[in-house]
């Protein structure tokens, strides 16, 4: 049978940039999210230019099928899966930097630049590109923004909407539009870059975005310190927030996060470690005096062990326990990562919460997390081969969102909503808010053709 | 003739909250702009709480009478302008600090707090609100807000966007709705924090805002240079911008505005001098070697005066030039200021088309500005008493905003578009991006009750 929208993408965009091998269609149809559903997608496209895309979105829109925009499917709230009937529209293609300015401090690139080659690139340059998710070297800079991406360096740097300038859009209509500016800084109009940085792909498609960059950071150096209370780890923390030292980094482990970390590879990480912090200076001349300040301020909370780095390479081997978070993680069974974010003074009852929700429903849950954000990734481990474990983690994780927003946080801090949290977007945003979120979304996309049932059920 | 709008609004709030006298009203019709027409309010309400607030916009959506939100009335775009039978809702009476969290390094106001006691509120608590508007001791947080003003901060700190966490919203249809969180990131549903913020009271009336609070900074010092040649000037502050150093404030004064500060006061201000760079670094102990590296780079860029500051009262003085540009030009004539913000590398070509724009007007045109954003006030000065120097003066103020728009830049940097630049705003957003514009204003304020007229036309 012929399919007439496939026929129409073909004769738009070429045979080559239009799949419909059924394989392949199977191995695009989801993110990296645990336990979401994914669809079964019509047809892939891969345009490269944005008349391109606005072709595709001028067929889906006449023959109401919907689009689900794809980058490198890193994501992990299932955002990015694929709708049943749907036009999987994959940014692959469309993967050109187009510019480094150093006079302007800005890159001009399309979604699909793998954040890890932007980096390098506009560092090649003398410059700086701080977002860095944790998927950065596979992630795209698409998906960065749909998702507004943060990472490890949010503490001092901020999230990847306070490096968005400008966007150019394809609407759910096909037409473009051009947000924001290239200049540093303007207010003509509402902020619809904003409103489309973390819009997960329901409102319109990004063709081109201008990023703000920086100059090159200064050298870093790392601290690292064991406390045996989550109190005392988390007081430090908050001490360091509240010193002016500006770190670049600040992470925490729980005691099942230093435990797995320990067993997967022997760190010398105390058996009797209840919190870890590891924090970074990239302050150049500074960061040696600010990695004794914070060593200073860890002992003057507890710490029982202060490890300071001299150099860069003592740097990396004290930042290691924090890289083989997942790698430990992964052969003891599932994991389900949450990312509630919490106000600082919520920590340690975040924390202490978490260890409570793991006893009452009998799973391990690991908490690492950005703690300088209060931004914290409650993991749920579980074996998948045992049903009951399963639906218990599946209730763990729902409790532990609870808890977030108990503790006056968000459900999401940066790996947002897609399916995976859609049925909780009310609890938090509230039923005017979510109303609002209803207008919005109909203003861009009367025909729910973006990515429907994401975000908003 | 009674008044039933008023009577209704007496009920609600109080006799006290409700003002009809005519002097007051009149008193009240005008911010600070020039050249924006003003209509005859019917009405001026105060009212002390959200409920108060609920209950006028309830009160406004049943009468079908326009709402104009007013704080301190410092804007200078004329969005605070009253229109014709408004009702005028100041939020002078919603004024108080709720709380400061040093944990939490935020700040939870209501909108009438004026930037300066809130500023000076934290500061005791070793806090920081940097945004710093020039209104700063009179503007409120809530104006502030509005117009997401920025100021001579933002440069190294950001506007007023990058500090605002979370809002209450009194909606036209008198709903509340909270936006954003406490917490320092999320993710959670689209970003209507960032689209109320700059939106000029046409989406809602905030009655309540959590502040992001940074600690207190360090001390600065200040460097000063005078250049002969705009290029050398404005090649100097690249470098400074490219330099890594972040200067915490980078304000330029071309010689109009240079000869005019010498007039008015005797400076010592070089009679020659074709540009003026003021820098400061407020990077404590490295506050000293930053300021030297400053002046180095100006020296390296052919500055024939440089100085540096080596404590507080130096700097003061250093930076006194800066802070006579207004009083220097009141005397001269009535003062247009545009606000166009280009890409750093147009700055040459904004500055000198600027002075060929005065050139062919035949007006005085100074142009100061913060140049390490971009962002200059060309400021046409003229005789009111003088029709067609004024008629001249406005064709000047549009072909400022018009170049500012050939050179990739935005009309409007910080003052916001009000009415003085809503016949503007399409040029610069495009027919697309004015329809969107319209549908979200549609879908927070069906009846185009909050502030009509202002934005969008």
């Amino acid at each position: 049978m012929t399919d007439s929208l496939i026929v129409r993408l073909r004769s738009d965009l070429g045979d080559a940039a239009v799949v419909d091998d059924p394989d392949v269609l199977d191995s695009h149809r989801n993110d990296h999210a645990t336990f979401c559903t994914a669809g079964r997608p019509r047809v892939l496209v891969r345009p490269s230019s944005t008349a391109e895309v606005q072709a595709v979105m001028r067929a889906a829109s006449e023959f109401r099928v919907p689009v689900v925009t794809q980058g490198a499917r890193t994501g992990l709230s299932g955002a990015a899966n694929a709708v049943d009937g749907c036009v999987l529209l994959s940014t692959s293609r469309l993967s050109r930097i187009l510019e480094i300015s150093v006079e302007d401090q800005v890159a001009v690139v399309q979604p699909g630049v793998v954040n890890a080659d932007l980096s390098r690139a506009v560092l090649d340059q003398g410059l700086f590109y701080p977002p860095d998710p944790s998927s950065w070297e596979m992630s795209t800079i698409g998906g960065n923004i749909a998702t507004n991406a943060g990472g490890l360096c949010c503490v001092k740097y901020g999230v990847t909407s306070d490096f968005v300038r400008g966007l150019e859009v394809v609407l759910a209509s096909g037409e473009v539009v051009r947000t924001g500016r290239r200049a540093a800084k303007g207010v003509a109009g509402y902020d619809l870059t904003r409103l489309i940085v973390g819009s997960e792909g329901t409102l319109g498609v990004v063709t081109e975005a201008t990023l703000a960059l920086r100059p090159a950071p200064e050298a870093a150096l790392t601290a690292a310190a064991t406390f045996l209370s989550i109190e005392d780890g988390i007081a430090a923390a908050a001490a360091v927030m509240a010193s002016g030292l500006r770190p670049s980094l600040l992470e925490f482990l729980d005691k099942p996060t230093v435990q797995a970390i320990q067993n997967y590879r022997d760190m010398g990480l105390p058996a009797e470690a209840a919190a870890m912090l590891i924090a970074q200076s990239d302050r150049g001349p500074r960061a040696a005096a600010d990695v004794a300040r914070i060593a200073e301020i860890c002992t003057a909370h507890g710490a029982v062990d202060v490890a300071e780095a001299s150099d860069a390479e003592e740097s990396r081997m004290l930042l290691e326990a924090r890289r083989l978070v997942n790698p430990a993680l992964e052969p003891l069974g599932v994991t389900l990562v949450d990312d509630v974010a919490v106000p600082r003074s919520q920590l340690v009852a975040l924390v202490r919460g978490v260890a409570e929700i793991g006893a009452k429903y009998q799973v391990l849950i690991c908490c690492p997390g950005h703690v300088g954000d209060g931004n914290m990734h409650p993991t749920v481990v579980f074996d998948r081969n045992d049903a009951a474990a399963e639906a218990r983690a599946l209730e763990a994780f729902s409790a532990v969102m609870e808890l977030g927003l108990r503790l006056g946080g968000t459900i999401t801090g940066e790996h947002g909503i897609g399916t995976l949290k859609a049925r909780w977007l009310e609890t938090e945003l509230g039923p005017v808010g979510l109303e609002l979120h209803r207008r919005i979304k109909q203003a861009f996309d009367p025909d729910n053709l973006l990515n429907p049932g994401k975000v908003l059920l």
